[in-house]
Order: structure tokens, then C-alpha cells, then sequence
């Protein structure tokens, strides 16, 4: 019997990257295709059609081959269809692009949103492998989550399952949201939410070694870990408050999932354990013994191939 | 085609609840038998066993027309074995009850917690009614819940799952909790917290209509809606307080499951619309918006059938 090939594609606003993987979890290609916003985001499902097929013809892979094509994208997917209701990065708004690219590969399509496709990833051949139960925390610019629960992620009425970043953390007086509201998790853990507290504390510690680099708005989240390492105490007071805020929701959810493995990815997971033991301890503070005793923390380890391998485990799980 | 019986059990630290359902979701027969906690509970699983063997005799259904026994007990269970790791209330520990109960009987047995087969009685007849996302919340002494997310209950990695109670809502300074951590779900919004806040009010507000009750020690959760309802101050404050608790804790785990019903439980939620209405409320401010457009709140409808009929739903959904 000839072997079986996943395809998976994980739509960003800038690429769309692209892979061919097989069903023992081998990447055979991996590659990046500009994603064209022009015309709301039309063109995008021909454009990885075409993309694919071309890749095929190179690997000599046939049609009948491949199991179908799993779909991220950065906004509310219908998962049932493949419907997006919604991607502003991509100008997407009431897209049918799972039966689009259906349509015109020929192939079943398994469409979800890319936070939950980077979980999915990291469930198959990542930090997660195998779990039943996951929760996974990406920390960037802002904060994503996905959740896999019974084996199966989580997408919920209409897609908005394990928006963990807005969970309210600061009922009042917290920093605005994008979403609208105050106080969620996405403004107080973030990078851009780290950046914006260490940025605060140049009043009450005006000899922090991070003072030049606030002046000049240059800060990064990265600065602020590197100066807590070096006992900044400044640093070191934003960092302790984002791991208390941040162990407390994980401890809040991780009481409804109950999960035996949780992942932290996104750019701010890059400082390692000076993100990852603080947490943990937090978080074992504030769970319940029993729920603690059955979880063990991770730092994501496929980076940026999560999203594919996630669309190709989602073919997997479904054909 | 002969029809088709469930068997549930409800098994409480003083009675064990038992039903005879059929398929349609009939109950043929509902009844109780004491819970015998001599000798930890040994006699349990025969005495439920015997039980049913006699009611199926006078309803003159034959064996082979049951699918199996659904049973529910107050602690952690091993779902996929029907292994009890501890019941306090019964006096389990460590007890093979699914295997015990199945081997007597002939027939496939499945086991859960009792808060997660109340919601899932309610999934079946009851106010979540045929949703495939739910959430379910039991407010009486303590508070417990059920998780339904892709049409399963969570069970979680060891059973912990969806035991709300312990979210922590006030991290710093809270009242204990008997789980051994401080400022849990259930110490802020069970009935015996809101007796315990309502107590506390007699300094504040010396001249309550609530203070004769609380000084002599008689004061229930319905005193404090009553004397709400009547517009006491005291009352009001703490159920001001609760609401708000209560309604951003919902919030945040709707974020994670997305829910498109919220069913409210146990005694407290015999004060109907003065509790759903400013419960409900809070819940949208703190929300995301689409995730709250999703949803619909209830009162639970099963009352105490809720776990026998849940159980009933465990074997029909399993079978």
C-alpha cells in the first residue's frame, strides 16, 4: 500500500506557510507562499491549491495519496464547514474557504483557528505528544490559547473556545483590551502587555537599567527577562506580578480541564525556565492538590511549524 | 424489537437513588435505598444490584433488554474503569466499584461523578437539553459542576474536571476552604457563603431584618434572598457581591468551553430570576462578546432526578 500524506497550511497575515507531511509525522516539504490580501483575501484558497499541486508534481506524490488538507487561519472558523465568519488580518468576513479550496483540490478540508492548530501540533509530535488533555498558551504580542479535552480540541458554540486571553484577570481598573474589555489576561501577560507594565515602573524606580530603553520606546519583553536576570529589581517586580496573574488563570482553567500536560509557547516562552518554574509554582499554589499532582509544564518545542503539523494532525484525526 | 432500559444509580452519603429509563427517556421506575457505609461501604454494589434485579422482575423487563448501569458517587472517579480513588461521604477508597457492581450484575457498568452525571441528566431532558457545550453549576452547601464540551463530559486526567468550586476568586485573604486551599468559588457563592457573608453584615448593618436569624445561628441562603427581595441593605450587598463573583468566574471558563447553555443548580437556584437575571448580567460584561451572544442561561429542570437520569444518559450515550 502506498503511503499516506497530510497537507498542511497555516494562513498568516503576511505567509501562508505550507507543508507535506506524512502519516508517521515526517516533514517531506516545508514552504512559504506571500498571502495576498488583496480583494479581502480572495485569491488565498487558488493560491494554495496551486502551491500544493506544484509540490506534489515535485514529490512524486499522487492525489489519491493524500488524506486532505488541514486550514489555520487567525480568526473565527466555523469548524463543521470550513466557514470563516471572520479574519481581519486577512480580510476575510463571511468566507466559505473550506469548500473553496474543497472545491478546487478535490480533497476534504478541515478548517480551525491557528491557536488551536498550533495546540493540535504540539499534541501529535510536540510537547503535548499524545496528551488527552491540554491546555496550550502561546505568549506573543498577545495571548492565544487551545485546548484539547477527551482527545479532541476544543471549539465550542461558534468558535470562540479557549480564548484564553481574555479571560478577565483584572475585574477593575485593568488596561484596556483590543476585544473591549478590561483587565484580560492578553494586557497584563503579553509581551506587549510585559513591555507596557516595565514601562511604568521608570516612576518608581528611575535607576532601573532598563531607563534607557524605555526612553526610547525600545523595550522588549526579551530586555525585561534579561534585566530581572540580572537583578533589576524593577524587571523583577513585573515578572513576579505576570507569573502570579498568569499561574492563577492557568490554575482557574487547568480546574475545569483538569489537564495532564500544559504548554507555553509564543515569543516570550524563549526565556525557558526563568518563565517556566516561576509559573509552575505559582500554579501549584493555586490548583487544586489533586488537579496539580496530574500536570507537568512545557515549553512549546515546534515554533513556527506548529500550525502545519497541526493542520496535517487534524486530516489525521479526521479521515 | 423488544425495547431498550437504562439502569441509574445516584449514589448519596444516605440514600442511593435508583431508576428504571427507558430509551425515550421515560422513567418507569424511580426509587431509594438506604446507602449501608458499614465496613466502607462494602455492601454497596450488591445492595444496588439486588435492588434492580427486583424491579425488573415486577416491571417484568428481561435482562437482555438492558444496555447497562450508569452510576454516579461524591468523589474521584477512574471513568474509564469505574475505579473509585475516594468518596468520602461512602467511605470508598481505593474501590474497584465498577468491576464489583458489573461482575454481580452481568452487565456493562459506567461510572462518574455525581456533578457531572447531574449535568448530563440535563443534557438529556433537562434544561441543556441536547447541547453539545454546557456548562452546569450546583449551588448548595458546596458548589460543583459539570463540563459538557464536543457533546462528552470532561473528566479531565484523574477526575478532576470542571470541580468549579475550587476556581480561586479572591487570591489574597479569602476565607478557608475545605479542599485546604483560600478564597475558592465555593467559599464566596455556596449557600454556606452567602450565610457566612450575610453574618458578617450584622456590624455594618446592625439593624438587618436578616440580625434576629443570624444571632441565633438560623439563617439560610432563601433568608437572604428574601430579605434582598424586600430591600434589606445587608442582603442586598451580598448578593451584589455574589453575583459579581459568581458571574466573572462563569465568564472566564465560558472563555475556555464557549458554551451555548449555562444551567444553575442545587438549592440556591430555587430563587429562580433573582438569582439568573443579575448573574446573567454580569456574565455579558465580563464576556467576550461573541462567546456571550452564544449562550443561554437556565435554572436546572431535573431537581434530585437529575443524577439517575444522567446516569441513564452515560449508558445510552456509551452503548
Amino acid at each position: 500500500m502506498k503511503e499516506t500524506y497530510y497537507l498542511g497550511a497555516d494562513i498568516g497575515g503576511t505567509t501562508v506557510k505550507l507543508a507535506v507531511i506524512s502519516d508517521n509525522g515526517e516533514i517531506n516539504k516545508k514552504w512559504e507562499i506571500p498571502t495576498n490580501i488583496e480583494n479581502s483575501g480572495e485569491s488565498i484558497p487558488s493560491d494554495i491549491h496551486q502551491a500544493f499541486e506544484k509540490a506534489l508534481d515535485e514529490l512524486h506524490i499522487e492525489k489519491e495519496q493524500i488524506a486532505g488538507i488541514g486550514a489555520g487561519a487567525p480568526g473565527f472558523v466555523d469548524t463543521e464547514t470550513g466557514y470563516i465568519f471572520e479574519a481581519v488580518n486577512i480580510g476575510w468576513k463571511d468566507f466559505d474557504f473550506g469548500k473553496k479550496l474543497s472545491d478546487m483540490a478535490g480533497l476534504p478540508v478541515w478548517v480551525d483557528n491557528d491557536a488551536n492548530l498550533a495546540a493540535l501540533g504540539e499534541n501529535w509530535l510536540g510537547a503535548g505528544k499524545g496528551s488527552q488533555n491540554l491546555i496550550a498558551i502561546t505568549l506573543g504580542t498577545g495571548v492565544g490559547g487551545g485546548i484539547i479535552a477527551n482527545g479532541g480540541i476544543l471549539n465550542g458554540a461558534n468558535g470562540t473556545a479557549a480564548e484564553i486571553g481574555h479571560m478577565t484577570v483584572i475585574p477593575e481598573g485593568g488596561a484596556p483590551c483590543n476585544c473591549g474589555k478590561t483587565g484580560c489576561l492578553e494586557t497584563e501577560t503579553s509581551a506587549t502587555g510585559i513591555v507596557r507594565k516595565a514601562s511604568n515602573m521608570l516612576k518608581k524606580y528611575p535607576d532601573t537599567s532598563m531607563s534607557s530603553l524605555i526612553e526610547a520606546g525600545n523595550l522588549t519583553a526579551k530586555d525585561v527577562f534579561r534585566a530581572a536576570s540580572e537583578d533589576d529589581q524593577a524587571a523583577k517586580e513585573v515578572l513576579e506580578d505576570v507569573f502570579e496573574v498568569l499561574g492563577r488563570a492557568i490554575a482557574n482553567l487547568a480546574i475545569a480541564i483538569n489537564p495532564e500536560k500544559i504548554v507555553i509557547g509564543g515569543g516570550v516562552s524563549q526565556a525557558g525556565d526563568q518563565l517556566l518554574k516561576p509559573l509552575e509554582a505559582v500554579y501549584r499554589k493555586y490548583a487544586l492538590r489533586r488537579t496539580e499532582e496530574a500536570t507537568s509544564f512545557g515549553i512549546a518545542e515546534l515554533g513556527n511549524d506548529a500550525g502545519v503539523i497541526g493542520g496535517a494532525f487534524l486530516v489525521k484525526k479526521n479521515q
